[in-house]
């Protein structure tokens, strides 16, 4: 699945340029749709999320808190027992499962609309299997976000992806260990066309996370106009995949469900760092309601 | 206890078309009085709320919140012991009593004004027991909030109710196993019909949850007339319980109580709802102190 | 040490009526002093709040609350393992000990200026103990308040009480139970008597709450003039037994540090109860600072 | 490694006197950069928070509140398994490593830029094990912060001290431990005398805390400017140490950012303690992203 280097190269050489498309506040008119009346939880999705050993349960919280403050209907947080009561403290809204319990990790995702998996999930025996579990259970119809340690699970045990609507969040170090593409050589067009062999065929969607983070989609690839310095701190991304989950769970379009999603992480810490040094990621998912209600269509 | 479907069409075709009586802000001002100078956390009553396993603490939390921020005197919430923590960490108002103690939870239950069971209890054999020590424990001066799991146990166990004042908050798939009448036949006629030959003789009270939630007690059909699609998300109905426990406990007309708290609930949110995509059901709880503030009389 | 009835109504018919002296704003001024700007943390004193078993662990959280947002300099937490965390979410200010190691329990508190003893304490085997070795270990130079549970198990059990600085703070009940004056027959007059009699020689300090809550000390009887019927909820006790706690620890004069520490508790609870419908006790301890720096003098 | 008394007094009779520094406003606009557009995580450093045992896990809590909040680009707590959940609830921005694992802990240690060792962390058997194993894996790029019972156990274990850029941060009873100058003797001569002597040569940084805070640096003697009483509550240190290590990972000049950031500590306390009686250290971290966004340059 990998590439070598110098199949890149090849196609760096190869490919033609297409200009990259701006994400801008445009997509969220596009995308949040003011809520029917006659609607109830179910209209806006299932998510569950998997994640958070015993040391990185911090990364499963800030994902769901992403996911529950986006919106979404019903949220379950499967992750280590250790984690569960510190989630319950962010997100009482949140359900919870054990993730050693891989029977019924198996039957509750059946029941999903969206599974994110990743964050904080490490890259133990336990994280592997239990990725492997997700990726024998996920049917087409069902949409799986790909965070951080699943990632590097995935490029590490060289793993075939299931036949489900996938979506990517690589950081860069995450994006060469899946393409191949190394930092150094990553770039809008080297991205591309890793992209475009890798990924398109399947219509898989890919975030690569930077300080002007790039979406690679089927239509073509998109760089964020949004974003400051003051979100480079850990768990940023956690909440990124979170609220990503959140929105293509609600949102019918799930290409532009990912572009506003991207793009209102990083406009509502644009926002409050207008006043402050450094953004805290939980900040941004206690903001979501609001920004999302100014900006519904 | 569950009528047949046949039974349920014999019921449509019989019964006399009551106009439903439009639920409005002036219940706030029949039911919640001006404290009195002279009084202490007696006056304002007693309440256990059971329910949270491992997997749905959140549900008890939020339902725990819900009453002690409507101004119950004494909260107990009797959970398992997992939610301890979090359910401190929400609320250090509420003692905690471990679900797994039976004894101790019929000593308690004793002593309650009244007593919320279901939300985040879960159909299994534990849950089971737990409702039926609570079926056998319960007095007739006592009021009993039946929600979620506990709803689910009753249909599927078809279990005798106990002879005390019932309060049930079934949303629609609930109300589908409690009364017989599917999800798509379920309207005010229907529900109506269903309510009078099942729960109006007991003189029980059964809200209904949907976008417009129904609210059936022996004096007629009411509908709430507030209410918003952002409070389509998990936790929603664990918290009306609460607010309904808190205002049973402290109002001294029970059926006033009940359509003031479905007032409420949805009042409140939708004020939050000018400002916010989703509302999030703490957040309900959290402004019940001040909405009632502005609405005693 | 408890009186029997007809003692008391002996008591009453020869007492000389003491006018209630009122308790107003003044005695805040007279109390809470302006920092001196050469201090460090022990000039603010130790404090150890004992209490909070299984079941009531919010208690002791909600006094230590109490006592540390009062502006005490140390505040170390005496409780069952069960709620170092909620412990720690709501006030990392304080340190911990597991109430359970006594050796540890003993050598700690000699080192104290004050300690609190009985806010969700329990009246088992247990907390007897705890309490034996409280009073076993306290010296005359401490001031111990008595709060809660502790007042029961001195009652049930007849116990001794130490030759320190004793501050009490029951409930009517509480006082019954401790005085023999039985709740019909509390009034200023009653409580004096039995104050006269049972704890004026030893300048002990006692606090009978209710709507408009007693204080009892060698120089007299007071009466709060502010508190509102808002805060009659579960766990109000624990925190003016913190804030006590957190005032005798800092100001000089003890007496009116009891007090300023009850007049604060129920002013702060007035101006909440001008927007709220119901006060609730962690939010009166949140508003000590501010209250504090209002009045200072 | 420490000065008898006699020595101390020689270094007292012969040392040529310095005028003590004032730490000023103008020390932010010198430390706290703009950060730079092209940024990422890694920018901004990697610190590890060691300390916090069973009974005091809240100053590490308030340690790694304020690493996180001063923006820090990556933190990793190293605690007692019993501090995980009340850590991630306050920060679940922080990883966690339980201390006990100390093939874990040297194994992290090693790509850390900062490393904070010393809050809570208690004097046992446990702790010493883990300050030498910290004390034996730094490496000369890393900068080690040495706060509460490291100094302690540095001092009696007569501890030697790694090769790596040392801040130590005593308060002036530590201090008196770790340079044998008795707290009554302590004063801006005795102090630079014993640092001139004890750590001037090694290049280490003294913080030594008191009402006006002393710090001591190759480059002479300062003295902090601003800070109230309302600062003398406990945990407020185990604060300070948290913004030093978040500030020296950020910040190129480290003498500078441990200046600025014991100014930082302490104008923020100013500025609370205009509305507040007592400041509670929480607070200070939580008001850092506000603060150092109005004084960047």
């Amino acid at each position: 699945m990998i590439l070598a280097q110098s199949q890149i190269l090849q196609c760096y050489n190869n490919f033609e340029v297409n200009e990259m498309k701006p994400i801008t506040k445009k997509i969220l008119q596009d995308t949040i749709r003011i809520r029917p009346t006659q609607s109830f939880k179910g209209t806006y999705g299932k998510i569950a999320l998997i994640g958070g050993n015993q040391n990185f349960g911090g990364a499963i919280i800030m994902s769901s808190l992403g996911a529950v403050y986006a919106g979404v209907g019903l949220t379950t947080t499967i992750t280590d027992s250790s984690n569960q009561s510190s989630l319950h403290n962010w997100v009482p809204e949140a359900m919870y499962l054990d993730y050693h319990d891989e029977p019924a990790v198996k039957a509750l995702i059946a029941n999903m609309d969206v599974i994110n998996i990743g964050s904080g999930l490490g890259t133990d025996e336990k994280s592997l299997s239990l990725l492997k579990t997700v990726f024998a259970s996920v049917s087409p119809t069902q949409i799986l976000v790909v965070d951080g340690s699943a990632i590097d699970l995935i490029a590490s045990n060289n793993l075939s992806l299931p036949k489900t609507k996938l979506i990517f969040t690589p950081h860069q170090m995450e994006w060469q260990k899946l393409s191949g593409v190394k930092i150094k050589d990553q770039n809008e067009n080297t991205n591309l066309a890793a992209y475009n062999n890798l990924f398109k065929q399947q219509g898989s969607i890919v975030v690569v996370k930077s300080h002007r983070t790039q979406v690679l989609t089927p239509t073509g690839s998109f760089v964020n106009t949004v974003g400051t310095p003051a979100q480079a701190t850990g768990g940023m991304g956690d909440t990124l995949a979170g609220i990503i989950g959140g929105f293509v769970a609600q949102f019918e379009n799930t290409e532009n469900a990912v572009l506003a999603a991207v793009y209102t992480h990083s406009a509502i810490a644009d926002e409050l760092a207008k006043k402050q040094y450094v953004v805290l990621p939980h900040q941004i998912s206690e903001a979501l309601p609001q920004f999302m209600k100014k900006n519904e269509a």
